[in-house]
């Protein structure tokens, strides 16, 4: 077995977890450049480039950014095979989210400090576990001197979490492998699947009067709940027969109504609801479909109405507008399974990552990491150190059979 | 009959509605001094003061103000009567709401321009007509030297569309009457009742988690409708049978929601809906009775649904909380139906005026002006001069009948 430097991960990972790496910070730019100079250090070959952030943000199949960037570095180390086998890329995000309501955390978010066995931190479990063991599984090889025949690629995106600028500037610029395993928090279990989601604007409108003499006019607050009905019932459709994938989930592909906004003053009849919300993209199933099936039951409800047939809702698609993703090879999340040795158990998910990004572009890719997701995004995060050294042994296991 | 001026009293309609003595605006306080000015030139008794506007702003039974105000005048015209008689107030607002859109209107909201035999803009049906019809009214029984034995009383007040600053203001300083007319429009019907008004928040409460998963979560959105209905139920209840002062209305004490937020992210399960509506207080009905009704009702839902049992929306009491008002005094309803000569309509209105702080503080009034309700706060408001004059002429047969 291959030494995989597990007292060097723990450093590594507390060091990386002190680097307060939140979406479009300095630091998100600055972390990419430590682990450049630790693979530099290491004579491990790298490509490191600027990012045109701009540029890319103008275009139309750009997946989005929700927060304000002006800088980002993209960055992929390469163990070069001796030609003639498959790639395989392992890919982790550098950035986190804020770390939220700091009372509700029991120490400093970026502290790195060490527990029974746990790390914790912003971004221990998602995803910086994950990342120190792909990076660790690159460097191993790599210092292990072992010879494959396909190249081994580590791939450090930015931006994962605001909707994916690092991986797509990655494919961008022209890196793929015959395989990919996102090191995601999934409790070392084989993620093989997102739902997608779409983000949906609802305008209702209504009559505006006097509330002194509210039937002369109509209320937009009340006119939503038809159609808030129909979404429920429209969702119960979608899910009442589910790819095997999803069938863990109480409901794969949820869609739930976010905010409401309406009416200006107490004492009117509001004649404007505007709801927001998130609509669940079944596997496999076109953006387009979707939409359309969504537009069609709000319609449909709207058609049952008096008022409402009159004054239709109308449906705007805003924000986030993601596919469903998922890895079309059997045979490589069989080999992923056989790796990790301890028959995990796989499944599909109802939310993203850059997976749909990277199975989009013709790459089957799975997710298999440390930590709970349930943690994520969470006041005191953590992430378990016995599977980020897991995580690392199956990814060299991996590489060793797959690129063989 | 007394001469009542038509001819003067258009030109003066026409000065006023050029004054945009919107509330809390320095023409709001220059209109009275306008008044003032006209009064003295006749030689009539008045009483102009500075109202402590902080002051009373901090009292407990302030009636409560809507915009900004640290200036204001209160003006009260005395035609003192030789004594032994019944005394008469008639009141009048001079501020006016703001235009609004001003596409919305065909012509400038100030122009007073004269069309058809109606004045236009902004204030003219509320209620500069009926301002002037009271001010002539006064005018005319002065300069005919008629002798009367009650006192007549012209009272030019700030602040009713906000809350009723100046009407509290005249009362605060001593003024009373036995019986007094407010000439907001009616249609030269006689409005003899007002419903009250309660302003009340909500707070439903959610769990909230991400849209994905959200069965883990509690939608505060899909938790508001239980409560929307046991209201519009509630709200049923309270109009099946109602004083018969108020039984042309469709529903005589509407209760409205007038605004709801809820959520600030469109993929998370939103864990607060505030709504903030408009409560009708019954005729007669104590606010103290009215609102633990309504809270009731509101606990009655919350105590049939399995989450909100455990997690019950509060009710908060806040902006304008007016009680219900009526004319008490029949046979100086009569009196005024007598004076119009034409039977006018007479019943009670879902809306309040300072009606309710007149009857509150024990003098019988009720409303009867020129003008349709239906154009007050509307773009092109205006009012028809015809029904100017005839408010004028019923003023003055009123006083000579009423304090003879």
């Amino acid at each position: 077995m291959i030494n995989t430097f597990e007292d060097e991960q723990v450093r590594t990972l507390v060091e990386l977890v002190r680097v307060p790496s939140v979406d479009g910070t300095e630091a998100e730019v600055a972390i990419v450049d430590t682990l450049a100079g630790m693979l530099r250090a290491e004579g491990v070959e790298i490509d490191r480039w600027p990012i045109p952030v701009a540029e890319f943000a103008a275009r139309t199949d750009f997946p989005g950014m929700e927060v304000p960037r002006s800088a980002a570095l993209g960055l992929v180390a390469r163990l070069p095979g001796r030609g003639g086998g498959r790639s395989l890329m392992i890919n982790g995000h550098v950035d986190v989210v804020p770390p939220g309501d700091l009372a509700a955390w029991t120490d400093d978010p970026f502290s790195g400090r060490l527990v029974d066995g746990q790390v914790f931190g912003r971004g221990t479990c998602d995803m910086k576990g994950g990342l120190v063991s792909a990076l660790y599984a690159l460097l191993a090889l790599h210092r292990s001197g072992v010879e494959l025949a396909g190249d081994v690629l580590f791939s450090a995106v930015v931006g994962e979490e605001d909707g994916g600028l690092g991986t797509y500037a990655m494919l961008d610029r022209g890196w793929r492998a015959d395989a990919c395993v996102i090191t995601e928090p999934t409790g070392l279990d084989l993620l093989v699947a997102n739902g997608g989601a779409l983000t949906f604007r609802l305008r209702v409108p209504g009559r505006a009067t006097h509330a002194s003499t509210r039937t002369a006019g109509v209320s937009a607050i009340e006119k939503f709940y038809p159609v808030f009905r129909a979404l429920r019932a429209f969702e119960a459709v979608r899910n009442a027969s589910v790819d095997p994938v999803m069938a863990r989930w109480d409901i794969a592909y949820p869609l739930e109504i976010g905010t409401v906004r309406a009416g200006d003053w107490s004492s009117s009849v509001p004649d404007l609801l505007v709801a927001e919300g998130r609509f669940g993209v079944l596997l496999d199933e076109p953006v387009a479909v979707a939409k359309a099936a969504f537009e069609d039951a709000v319609a449909a409800a709207c058609a049952e109405d008096p008022w409402l047939s009159g004054h239709p809702v109308t449906v705007e698609w805003w924000g986030g507008q993601f596919a469903s993703g998922r890895c079309v090879d059997d045979g490589f999340v069989a080999r992923v399974a056989r790796a990790d040795g301890r028959s995990p158990v796989s499944g599909g998910a109802p939310y993203g990552s850059d997976l749909r990004l990277m199975s989009a572009a013709g790459v089957p890719t799975l997710q298999y990491g440390p930590g709970e997701a349930r943690f994520a995004h969470a006041p005191d995060e953590r992430v378990p150190l016995e599977q980020v050294h897991r995580c690392t042994e199956t990814l060299v296991r991996l590489a060793q059979d797959w690129c063989a």
